[in-house]
């Protein structure tokens, strides 16, 4: 995982920080990473495919997430996540996620599951078609 | 205030929205605001004057706030923070801010009180020059 | 307000702090005053009433909410949010807020607005009935 | 993981959830549980060894982290964190994380690599001895 770079990651979205996202060691906090993970793949799938989080039949909701903190980072610099799609299941979708400065080095390399349910019922669903053409993209 | 637009803020500083920014009801979380009016200010004054707050011998720190809520905001918008200052004492700077989409009309009306004091007894000192010097252009 | 005491308040809310809510100064940011008083009004009304915000008809949106902050507060203390009403009009509560530690003195004094609105088309509503006899209670 | 009960972490830090950890789903959003975590080994750690994290010569900084979903939890139920040890290293701490409501099953497992590193230089040193002698009795 050391040697990703940013180039091994098909989409890069741009974040911003916030001076609350340093904490007492004057760098991000850990888990702002995932909020900043969080932001890139909602924002990259909710503006291209123009979905309602509030009323869309369905959800998806994380089932497992990770990091491997390589670097600091901190506000007020502007980053950028990188995202990548390594397995694309029935249901769920598999992501490796990098979040660095751009032109700069990986900082730290993510891991997430987003499972696709029901609103109602909550139970697994096919990945939405809409959502799957795009994430494909990403395949690596 | 209601009659306040964008172009009544000299300051306009752009940020962003995140996933969980929005609570239940599918807008911005009230407290959100104060984080975006809080990072504006800071990365204004930090970036412009190359503030180190880790290592700065004065802290600003915020003695009064307050937001009136005028329409709702949503991610995954961009927003932009309106900076004005609308006093400037000897240890202490009130702001009067916004909170919009770009072109939009106002959203959320804030005031802001920063009293700048010693990093060590917290008391207060006279605002440093150059961040004295920085939010003057923003007076109105 | 410099005046006021914990037992100016009806309501004494227990809330705790984080790790992440200390910035870069130590101490509590000031955002996250209004995430607790947020917390503490709706987790009293929302449990002593039962009321499950994503299926009520009707939201408490805030209109109007400020801080005078008067002390420094830290995690990992945990923290008491006092809460009382100054005024109950057909449609808004306006409250007047304290956060301190316990048996300690009145760290921040807040102001808050809640308006009932109809959560479809988003125009104000009356109180619901359970809320206005409840908040009636912390009447000052 | 699935079948790890409450008994099976040493210690249980209670924790408490706020209006905005809740997202448009209705449920705790993801990062959330991090910063639960963060909560509760610092707070741990913190208070029992009387440790000043602007102070101490050291930091314990995150160098992994990682969450498996298994239920969904909800503001504003108070929750438990159960902190067990699985690996103690020179430098490096090695924690199981589990969260919960009290008498109820795990709701999410995490996991969680401490570094800790000089102030000054960020370079690893050996484990406090406070530390050290603290999170033993967790190892499991």
């Amino acid at each position: 995982m050391a040697d990703l770079t940013s180039s091994d990651f098909p989409i890069h979205w741009p974040v911003s920080t916030r001076w609350s996202d340093n904490d007492m060691f004057g760098h991000l906090n850990n888990a702002v990473y995932y909020a900043l993970f969080d932001t890139a793949i909602n924002a990259w799938i909710g503006t291209t495919c123009d979905i309602d989080p509030m009323e869309a039949p369905w959800l998806g909701v994380v089932a497992e997430s990770g990091c491997r903190y390589l670097a600091e980072l901190k506000f007020p610099d502007p980053l950028v996540v990188g995202i990548s799609v390594t397995r694309l299941g029935k249901s769920s979708i598999t992501y490796r996620l990098a979040l660095f400065e751009e032109d700069g080095p990986v900082a730290a390399v993510g891991t997430w599951v987003h499972v696709y349910v029901d609103r109602e019922n909550r139970r697994p669903i096919p990945i939405p078609t809409e959502v799957r053409s795009l994430v494909e993209r990403a395949l690596v």
